[in-house]
């Protein structure tokens, strides 16, 4: 069952402590369209970094790659978006909406009431209609046809019509794979759920290439490989979990689909996908292009159209993952303490320096080791209120770690480190801190 | 006068080495779109991370943000862009083309010649017509007036319209500033000089917002700070320039602007602008919305709209010139040698490691030197071919230092570092390597 009142009080959240506002909140907001804040930004900066870490600077068998957003509307013909990417709409003729026919069978008009009172008027539904998602636009002076652009759907397709250009160019040989993080936009229908689905939102999708007849083995180490990746980010493992795509479910290109799933206050949702492409895309954009795009295996002394396994995850959802995953609510002292329990790699905070008080020249020792620390790390400094109300809001910003500049310190040059997650203390040497904290902070 | 040669060569090498493909190339490109490749994106990225650093990082008085590419249409109707920001626009009757009016007074029709060979037709020109640079997509199932939104034509707007969620979620008060680094588009009529001028760019713009009056010092403050990071950068000085606008160009929220110039191999033109906007865009918000966008100092019990302050430099841009500085040929023992001199903090790869033979262990030893290395900072192992040929590659890539595992290593576990730029070489202690990398690739 959907828990709403706990996505309710982490939007609110995320909008009180900068990590995510409504895009255009003062004109009404843009419907489902979100922006991130301060703390959003570092946090969804920090997963993306590590996934790059991960995919492309830990490997030496995958490149990376950033394609633009617009590309050749031929690009689309080939990968079957123009005449496949649809959903199917039905119109209302008594209220005017339009809905997702495979979601609203003999639905009671949701958007408008009836003109009378207390009565509500029943849909009368048109046939279904084919609706593409793409957005369409016009690239140069001219708004006609031949001018028709389509904001990517998906980055995969800069990946494959990039895939001999990469290869030429770097000292890459099949099995290899090409990495990429960027906006694609989708026209849906019906998103929703914060972040989860949006129109505009970011992908972190890895394609590798592979002879035909070792693609089954690599998608089962993709699979193993991506799993891992989110266990790593320190996900409740109970709450990660796989989802076979079924022959109904299977998108036109794959030959087999697993998605990682994770159970979100609105149920158990996708957010990644590892996909057997097979030779589906460059075959079709070898066709369409006339361009031959077989690798040659000099060793082997042979010519084949590679597969392709892909990893597609999207950063907005892990972000919402690490967030929802992240969110508690504890009874300490009769107070409802709020905490996000980010792992510090990717908290967008990794420290306070906090003086116990603003006097006997706390604040000064306590701003000599901010200055320090925020050389090498993100870090805040706050002097204002009493301590215990800077520890809660140091936990409702995640941050794993306060540094008390106390009394004692100006003595023995000891300072309190406050542990967000336990709430305990102990005590550590200035000149330690940093090497302690690195350690902490590491992916 | 523009250097088109140097210019052919850099596009040249770029694809060569993996810096910037064209984008969908195998169907024939699409007008001005650049996709970065294995070594651009590297590139870039540590271009960016550079400015957030500086921008974000390094300062208590700056926020980061990330809004969406897609915002509420009425942000465009305030900020004056549905309205102002057009170009002139020229039909020729004779051959249908359609010019720039400000660029193309008396010309002879540049795309088609005349049907009669031999013999150009003069235009026939209809009088300008504005036609405005947004591209305009359509939000939801229909195509329709009400459903239209723009692609932003510059980041700025996203944190205007933020500032006050910006403002109250962190704990800044005026002076302080709001970074974000992301796309924006623009139709462009006549783009162009490689990843100069293109429709879909991205930008890093900083909004700095202040008491009005204290606006020309800011502004200074700032035109400084941002011409230090570009020399920091390691541009060639004379090769950067201020180019003040005189009343005539002066955009219309500008009390003041500078641009930062760099002389490129098609002239002198901007990388960046530092522009006084004064209160014109808050204001417009605030009209626009209906929402009190004033600031509450409390210390001075005064209220007012800030003046804004903006440094707005474009991502594509400061990598070209990275790219155009760095770029040199020499000879050297009668052969071309093809440098890029890259500042070892953006280079793409800190360093290579080198067997100078493959055999005797050297391949072993030099794999378990660059295993280390890889995990703190971007190598590459290359062990095909003669040394002075796997200099070259490194030279072209930008690779600061190559170290070469030779007869001497296994002995006395020392290796040879020779440096890019002055192609000399020294021994130093294998245990040494990581701490004299690390250094010399720090920002």
């Amino acid at each position: 069952m959907a828990d709403t009142t706990l996505m309710d009080k982490l939007v609110s959240l995320c909008k009180r402590r900068g990590f995510v506002f409504q895009s255009s909140e003062i004109y009404g907001g843009l419907g489902s369209v979100w922006d991130y804040g301060p703390l959003g930004v570092e946090l969804k900066k920090n997963i993306k970094e590590r996934w790059w870490r991960a995919m492309v600077h830990a490997r030496d068998d995958i490149e990376g790659l950033d394609a633009a957003i617009l590309m050749h509307p031929k690009v689309w013909e080939a990968s079957g978006h123009v005449a496949g990417f649809t959903d199917p709409l039905v119109d209302c003729r008594t209220c005017k909406a339009r809905f997702r026919a495979d979601k609203v069978a003999d639905a009671q008009c949701p958007q408008k009431p009836s003109k009378h009172p207390g009565e509500h008027s029943t849909c009368e539904l048109t046939e279904p209609r084919l609706f593409n998602l793409m957005f369409k636009t016009f690239m140069g002076p001219m708004a006609e046809s031949a001018s028709v652009v389509y904001l990517r759907p998906e980055t995969a397709q800069g990946i494959y019509v990039n895939y001999l250009n990469v290869l030429n160019s770097s000292r890459q040989r099949v099995p290899f794979g090409i990495a990429q993080i960027g906006k694609a936009f989708r026209n849906e229908i019906t998103p929703g759920n914060f972040i989860f689905r949006t129109r505009e939102f970011e992908q972190m999708e890895m394609q590798f290439f592979v002879k035909p007849g070792t693609d089954e083995e690599w998608f089962e180490r993709w699979r193993g490989l991506r799993m891992a990746w989110h266990h790593e980010l320190g996900l409740t493992p109970a709450k990660l979990r796989w989802h076979a795509h079924g022959d109904g479910e299977l998108a036109h290109y794959a030959k087999a689909a697993y998605d990682i799933e994770y159970e979100f206050p609105f149920g158990w949702q996708e957010i990644e996908g590892i996909h057997n492409r097979t030779d589906f895309d460059l075959g079709r954009h070898q066709e369409h292009s006339g361009k031959k795009l077989e690798y040659f295996d000099q060793a082997a002394n042979e010519r084949y159209l590679p597969y392709v396994v892909e990893t597609s995850a999207g950063a907005d959802r892990v972000t919402l993952t690490v967030l929802a995953d992240a969110y508690r609510e504890e009874e300490v002292e009769g107070e409802i303490r709020v905490v996000l329990g980010f792992h510090p790699a990717v908290a967008p905070i990794k420290a306070a320096v906090l003086p116990l008080v603003k006097k006997d020249g706390m604040p000064e020792l306590a701003l000599e080791l901010y200055h320090d620390l925020r050389r090498h790390l993100p870090m805040f400094y706050d002097d204002s209120g009493a301590i215990g109300r800077r520890y809660r809001r140091m936990d409702e910003a995640g941050t794993p770690f306060c540094f008390t500049i106390d009394g004692q310190t100006a003595t023995d040059r000891t300072v309190t480190v406050r542990h967000r997650d336990t709430m305990s203390q102990e005590r550590i040497g200035l000149d330690q801190i940093l090497t302690w904290l690195l350690e902490r902070s590491a992916g």
